[in-house]
């Protein structure tokens, strides 16, 4: 249990992020996600609950989080319904929560561990979401991480659970072990080499999927993809993590042939040209950012970078967004100001991480 | 005589061109020209001459230049006839020859200082012609570089000179004084503003043109552009200069207008960038050089671009093109080359010159 989920849960007095702690295949591997859907016996699924049956449900909740063994995970409550937007928004930005939780925050929870690597959510989906947030594809210790706030919780209030059909959920495609895992991957190779389709043809026959950042359909920014299981009935949790495990490692293999074989003047000019952006850009979009990121990261193992650490790439691309930089401003910025902003520290973090 | 050209000349050892010197009104105004067209009696114009005749001509002027007088000018048999064809084109890119000068250049004749401030060809489209390059805009002092030049000429040959039309010449619109004056001024707001037009009619009006660095018609590259006088007759060589200083400092006075009031984050991240490039690319052609040092040389002067003088931007326009990188190679090089070199030299270059 040295994985980096137990780690970081020591280090909270420093604000370190679970994205800020090097990992195994982090050259290729950005992330990794689990996380468990569960309802509670007595109260309906979400989309026929009233705002008071919610708010009833988040007190419920966050009582039952109220206790020793909740605390020893680390897990504190974040205040998620009084936090302006762009806060919620700043989390949304950090892959802690999806859109439509922070859209709907004034009745709902959030319970984190200070490095987010272990979180709670009140009215999500579902009534409880455990998720656990881990670098690189070290997808077990998030695993044990989301069982053991399970097992809590199964203790203390009673799960809606069937014994042919598993956990509830209020969507049938949860249903069973109510266990999602991603792993976000940086496929640029694989990507501009057109394979990718045929790649997610495949994968989809062994109940997983492939799909860019920002949904289904849609071409990644910046070479971002997400592979996740699809199947929940019918397969141990321990089992779907291995073999989405397994995928991955074949795909980050492919991924690293192609590049062994594209190193040249080109490919470097690309890279060095979007480190000189960066560098020096006064006005930068969130989308640029994520393209020239995506090219630096490849720089980065491709060697023609260096002096700048994966860490520190993660760092920019989970907390440059527009949300976050209001945050840390602490006022809804205009995106004239945002891009200046954005410009600035990603400016300084990277010629204080050292030059190319 | 404190001037650029003198001064150069007692630095041959330095290798320093004329174009590594500071001047006056240098942000906008990088260079000046002044060139006397001189013909011989006893020989047909060039177009009428054969291949003997011009050797014979060459010679002539050689042997004529071996004399104290043209020494103490610091003028020097260049080899030109016997160079490289990527040696002749670097001197092209240099300004300090034309392009046909320099393919038939087996043909002709060269003499010039080491700065190149002042040269003589022989066989050019006229037989003798004299030019001064100088920066910024002190042309009279050019004025008086060529006419120094031009009298011990006429001491030792017989000119083509007729009472009534001035000095003989192979075209028309050299007639007279055989005297062309221009100054390269880097315009890029006029430009933007879209006044260039209007400015161009005006000019013209007073026997001015004003045309783009590669002829007329062209969009300039880069925002440089020539002004020069297009009257040789009735008109003499002092007043002809006079005016044409009048009007370029007429139009700087107007481009500065502009800058002042463009100044913002938006020019400023454009100017940046180009900074980035140039510090980093690992590719760069010719035309994207041009490009991008024209934003460097703007963002000097509104101070978003520090520690680079305005004589590091002059030695990068003047020495990168390709036959210039290709004669520091010592061998022609090949496109991809050239890109190669030239980003590296640009990048070394500024790296030296210290950061923004």
């Amino acid at each position: 249990m040295n994985g980096p989920v137990k780690q970081e849960n020591n280090r909270e007095e420093n604000f370190i992020k679970w994205y800020e702690v090097p990992s195994k295949e982090q050259a290729i591997a950005i992330s990794g996600r689990l996380r468990l859907a569960r309802n509670l016996r007595g109260f309906p699924f979400e989309n026929r609950m009233s705002n008071d049956q919610k708010l009833a449900l988040s007190a419920k909740i966050a009582e039952t989080m109220k206790s020793e063994e909740f605390e020893a995970l680390g897990l504190k409550n974040m205040g998620f319904e009084k936090m302006e937007a762009y806060s919620r928004g700043a989390l949304v930005e950090q892959h802690l929560v999806s859109p439509e939780f922070a859209q709907n925050g004034r009745y709902s929870a959030l319970f984190s561990t200070a490095d987010n690597s272990l979180s709670v959510m009140a009215n999500e989906e579902d009534h409880i979401r455990i998720q656990a947030l881990l670098p690189g594809i070290e997808l077990e210790k998030g695993l044990e991480a989301v069982n053991a706030a399970d097992n809590i919780f199964d203790a203390k209030l009673a799960y809606a659970f069937d014994e042919k059909l598993g956990f509830l959920t209020e969507c049938p495609t949860n249903l069973g072990t109510g266990l999602r895992a991603s792993v976000m991957l940086h496929l640029p190779m694989l990507e501009s080499s057109g394979v990718l389709p045929r790649i997610s043809g495949n994968i989809s026959k062994l109940g997983l999927t492939i799909r860019g950042t920002y949904g289904e359909g849609t071409k990644a920014k910046g070479s971002f993809y997400q592979i996740s299981n699809q199947v929940t009935l019918g397969i141990s949790e321990e089992n779907a993590v291995k073999n989405l495990k397994a995928m991955v490692s074949q795909i980050i293999f492919q991924e690293r042939a192609l590049r062994d074989g594209i190193k040249g003047r080109s490919l470097e000019d690309k890279i060095c040209r979007a480190y000189g952006i960066l560098t020096n850009a006064r006005l930068l979009s969130g989308d640029e950012l994520m393209e020239t990121l995506s090219l630096i990261r490849l720089g980065l193992d491709c060697r023609y970078i260096s002096d700048i650490s994966y860490v520190t790439l993660n760092r920019l691309a989970f907390t440059m967004g527009g949300a976050n930089i209001s945050a840390v401003a602490g006022r809804e910025l205009s995106g004239d100001e945002r891009d200046f902003m954005r410009a600035k520290a990603v400016r300084e973090t990277l010629l204080n991480a050292g030059g190319n």
